[in-house]
């Protein structure tokens, strides 16, 4: 037993819309436990929708279909369906009166059009639309097959899974194991790097561990089929601390847990506080601090030093260092960890200068070149060079400098919380 | 001779990630004016993949595949596509080479794992991926057929298709009839009220005009096929004229503007210079302000006056103003843009301060009232109220308040240069 989800629309194809409606639907049968191994889009065209489902009906046994149940010309899943199975339409009553309520509510009247929602394949059951004029429909056309269709708007299609769609699923008897993950992230270590340590875990049946690469980050997620979610966890567990042993500190948190969100919390448990002085990133690390509710408790502010002028004479920068050295250097880096620590009174200093191109780079200082400084409790100061030359785009290069400079803070906040 | 394209990947099936890939590959093939009829999502399975392929590669002629390329076990796109056209694989030195220096340049070594990068089906060329250690390909198994491959990171991807895969679609003679787009922006100005005035314009065959509503802002794309770029515009260029009219001040930039651009290009243009003071965005307006390069020539940087002890130290603003009216009020809007613009010396001072929530709301004082400052050129100040109280979200509240901001500066400066 698996599902497929099959998305009609030409507008899908064109690219005028991003299909939002699949992620939704995934998700959903994820969490119910339903297999789904397939999703296709295809557009409004008899033919091709007819060929995906003869393909569809051979390989699995529950089809989602969305978009194509509104009353214009080129909606044409209900009738496409019906007539791939050899099946007459009849006019369901209950769907005109329907139709024509909603329109009296707007002090508007049902068009011509319309009565063409009232069409289902004979044997079909409505499915309410409580949103929209458009119903869809649950239809068992043949044994083991079972179709479902919803109208393409994300809110109507939404509130038509959950509140009929989903009870009529249990009450056949899919949905009723539970699939349950953590998702473990990771800083510092590269996706095959990590994965060769952990490979030993990817045959696992049940949980199951796959890696995930994304922006800035590494992922592993830990997935448990189960008949409770506590059961599942139970499952997670020992495979989740197994692999935080593994990974060490390169290990910083899970599932919502952000370098930011973790930075956060270490702070607040040490009753510290954090100011910040940017440079290349102008305010995108201060950004990545206070995207986290309740920020205000450890960070303090801090200054975006875009101009020399203003690492000058806000941050007090030495100004022959700035000119010996340059604003990029390790010395400037650390001289503004200390000047915003200094002039914001925080317990913590952390600066960013670097250059995020595409233009500012020389030969000995290329685009990419970034130093983070920090300054720390206890009045001293080191700074870090990292290197994003391979990056290229300037928003990759900003973005990953936010991310390094909490990452450096994490690593010294939760060494010294392990001491 | 049409397109498909087919996303690998089970975290798509899971629901873990929004596809957007699909999404810009249909634009670009629209834009190419290249049919295309099918997507499909299947998940890190060699026999359901090799079912994908199959089908595809019989109702397409160019099969375009994300996903599926990385270093780990369950990357296995590559190997499949060969193994269902019996080709054996080859390893290719030059990627190797490639991945090697990719390492080298962050201070890391290749790891074992990450040689199987290198390997492409016999005959194929690679498709070089400037910005990551996965790249693609571009094979043609059998007469009629040309399979393109790209990594799931989009980044990655999109820097592929428009370096390489574009150009060589283009000398096999595909995407020659062009469709052009003009994307116009508009701040200001509900989708629905813009469509409304336009709404003449929606008939129109060649260019069409089609409303798009964003996060923050509304779009109005005008797109003309043609034999030729010169005219396309020719079409395009009265249309977008007649429109601007229509919107006015609310018409903000057209294609890759952005309000930050379009800023930093009038403050360029007057020779004039900005600073910044952040509360509840925290760094995000100057995060948008740098996004721009060469936004060195007129942003100076700025305060993330996060705490009220720094906008009291750094800004200057009123101690009793601030017990009485709050940090969240029209005078200490106005008070901390006065005190960025003073502080860093610049012609102008814009500064926000709000309640972004999810806590910190009152009655009269309520999660999503924000107000932003401007301290101008010849020494005055304002300050307006913004209520975002219906939309939620902590992230979106910050981001329309930075957005926000730059269009109250855009809209100061452009009334300002029109005069």
């Amino acid at each position: 037993m698996s599902a497929e989800i099959i998305c009609v629309g030409t507008e899908i194809l064109l690219g005028d819309i991003l299909n939002t409606n699949c992620q939704y639907l995934a998700r959903q049968l994820a969490s119910l436990g339903i297999p789904h191994y397939y999703q296709t889009v295809v557009g409004d065209n008899p033919s091709r929708l007819q060929q995906v489902v003869d393909i569809a009906s051979r390989r699995s046994s529950i089809l989602i279909f969305t978009g194509g149940l509104g009353p214009t010309p080129d909606d044409l899943t209900t009738e496409t369906i019906a007539s791939f199975f050899n099946t007459p339409l009849e006019e369901k009553t209950e769907i005109i009166e329907d139709i024509k309520a909603k329109f009296a509510q707007r002090g508007r009247k049902m068009t011509p059009s319309n009565y063409k929602q009232a069409l289902v394949p004979k044997g079909a059951k409505i499915l309410p639309n409580p949103l929209g004029t458009a119903p869809g429909m649950i239809w068992q056309p043949k044994p083991n097959l079972t179709i479902l269709t919803f109208p393409g708007v994300p809110i109507e299609m939404q509130k038509m899974w959950s509140e009929t769609a989903v009870p009529f699923l249990k009450s056949q008897g899919w949905g009723q194991a539970i699939i349950y993950s953590r998702m473990l992230r990771f800083r510092g270590i590269g996706e095959s790097t990590l994965a060769e340590k952990v490979t030993h875990l990817f045959d696992l049946a049940n949980p199951t561990v796959a890696p995930y690469a994304s922006k800035g980050e590494v992922r592993l997620r830990i997935s448990a089929r189960a008949k409770s979610e506590a059961e599942a966890i139970a499952l997670i567990e020992p495979v989740a601390q197994e692999i935080q042993a593994i990974a060490g500190l390169d290990y910083f948190g899970s599932d919502d847990d952000t370098l930011a969100s973790v930075v956060g919390r270490e702070l607040q448990q040490a009753g510290e506080t954090l100011a910040v002085a940017e440079s290349c990133t102008g305010g995108g690390l201060g950004e990545m601090l206070t995207s986290i509710p309740g920020s205000s408790a450890y960070f303090l502010g801090g200054i975006i030093a875009y101009a020399n002028q203003v690492k000058l004479s806000l941050l007090e920068v030495n100004a022959r260092d700035l000119e010996q050295q340059g604003a990029v250097s390790n010395i400037v880096a650390e001289q503004m960890a200390l000047g915003a620590k200094k002039l914001l009174g925080s317990s913590w200093g952390l600066s960013i200068t670097g250059i995020a191109g595409p233009g500012g780079g020389t030969e000995t200082k290329p685009v990419g070149l970034v130093y983070i400084g920090l300054a720390t409790p206890d009045e001293k100061s080191a700074s870090f060079a990292y290197r994003f030359g391979s990056i290229k785009a300037r928003s990759l290069i900003r973005y990953y400098s936010a991310c390094n400079a909490l990452d450096l803070l994490r690593r010294k906040l939760q060494v010294r919380a392990n001491q």
